[in-house]
């Protein structure tokens, strides 16, 4: 009988806490585990029985192809192994979930797919942001600046949707992402959180401006990987993140 | 010395393993739980212990009314308990976490806010779809269709996002989101998928189109609570949600 089987797996945002029971669970019965370089290795301490195998691929810089982590994943599921790949995150929210899926399915594999906290959300909570908070945001949009083939979002869409904008991989583009939204007709002053390390003790977050923020990131040294949530929720709690401010009242 | 504190625990999306080690430590603390009816209950095997309080509040039917909620959290908090109060999906995605955070906090309460997997994630992933699939979905929007003052969507701007839009609460409002949307300038013929008990064994799901999901969600008897998933990724799997269809190839 041959078992193979391949988790895609979200590891979550990178607190090793907002694991899910579920993916603790594909990480006891891995035999091989896949882990990407966004992924808090903390989270390997739930399989200590598998072969762990780093494929870190971060933006821009490919030290392991997409084609060769698929590549991969075949082989050992055909071995007859239990394989699970964990991305930082949620594997369907900007993780090629859908893509490694698809490629497994249609080469006869078994795939199941585990969900994690995204780190936008987890970001925004830490700092007392909730990013769809009644009465101030209709609901929250999801984006990643960074894209195959360089083309521009809808700034002027997404700066009229009224929900808050949260923004991955968007460090490098703040100019862009600034330009785009104040020309969709978003306020200068429009409140934002860059935050850096979501979720993890060493978190960090700087409050800005959506007029300012390019040069707020800059000024504190914002590094990538970092979130960015843009709209009205981003000034609901103070800098310390302690309590929400008197503005936000329902 | 007073151990008072709340957690507002992110349940999930009604899978009991989709809860985090996080929420599984905070259920483990409560003296008491404070559960909203559209927890699996199934959760509450995390906390034997714990005085378990049913604070039901279904759209449209107040059952346990917000200020009651609150003064219940506050009284159990000032008394020294350990709270822990479990929301379905994430406390902060149309959770009123944030409100419900700022109100303790103005009154002197220790509050962790414990993030969860959400519906809309979730079931989309059950059934194969992949919210943000590369090439097909620049982003994904989250919006509730309940609002407190009956106001509508800004539904131009989220037809022209380029992002999945995933809709809340839509079940009675079906005609107005078409509607809404058509007028927008989405397709007619845009994918739809329409979940009902997301990520539970008893998940339904009815793919359909923006322009025909209103009669079919009619017969099909679609019940609320269920979730929308509007636009091209929604049609990347197909009904058994088995395989990912060709179309979707990148």
């Amino acid at each position: 009988m041959n078992s193979a089987k391949v988790w895609l797996v979200g590891a979550g945002p990178g607190d090793p806490e907002l694991l899910t029971l579920k993916a603790v669970r594909a990480l006891a019965e891995a035999q091989v585990v896949l882990i990407d370089d966004l992924v808090n290795p903390a989270v390997l301490a739930h399989c200590p029985q598998a072969r762990v195998i780093p494929v870190g691929k971060r933006g821009g810089c490919r030290s392991t192809p997409q084609a060769f982590i698929h590549r991969l994943m075949l082989r050992y599921a055909r071995q007859g192994r239990c394989v699970a790949r964990l991305k930082g995150g949620d594997p369907c929210i900007f993780g090629r979930g859908g893509e490694e899926a698809q490629w497994l399915e249609a080469r006869g594999i078994e795939v199941e797919v585990v969900n994690g906290i995204t780190a936008g959300l987890a970001g925004a909570t830490r700092c007392g942001i909730a990013l769809t908070h009644r009465g101030v945001a209709r609901g929250v949009t999801l984006v990643t600046a960074h894209t195959q083939d360089d083309s521009e979002l809808h700034w002027q869409a997404l700066a009229q949707s009224g929900t808050t904008l949260v923004v991955y991989m968007g460090v490098a583009r703040l100019q862009q992402i600034r330009s785009g939204l104040l020309a969709g007709g978003l306020a200068p002053d429009t409140p934002v959180a860059m935050i850096e390390n979501a979720s993890l003790p060493q978190q960090r977050e700087v409050r800005s401006t959506l007029v300012r923020m390019h040069e707020d990131a800059l000024a504190s040294s914002l590094k990538s990987p970092a979130v960015l949530v843009i709209g009205e929720v981003a000034a609901l709690s103070d800098a310390t993140g302690a309590s929400l401010a008197t503005r936000a009242a329902s």
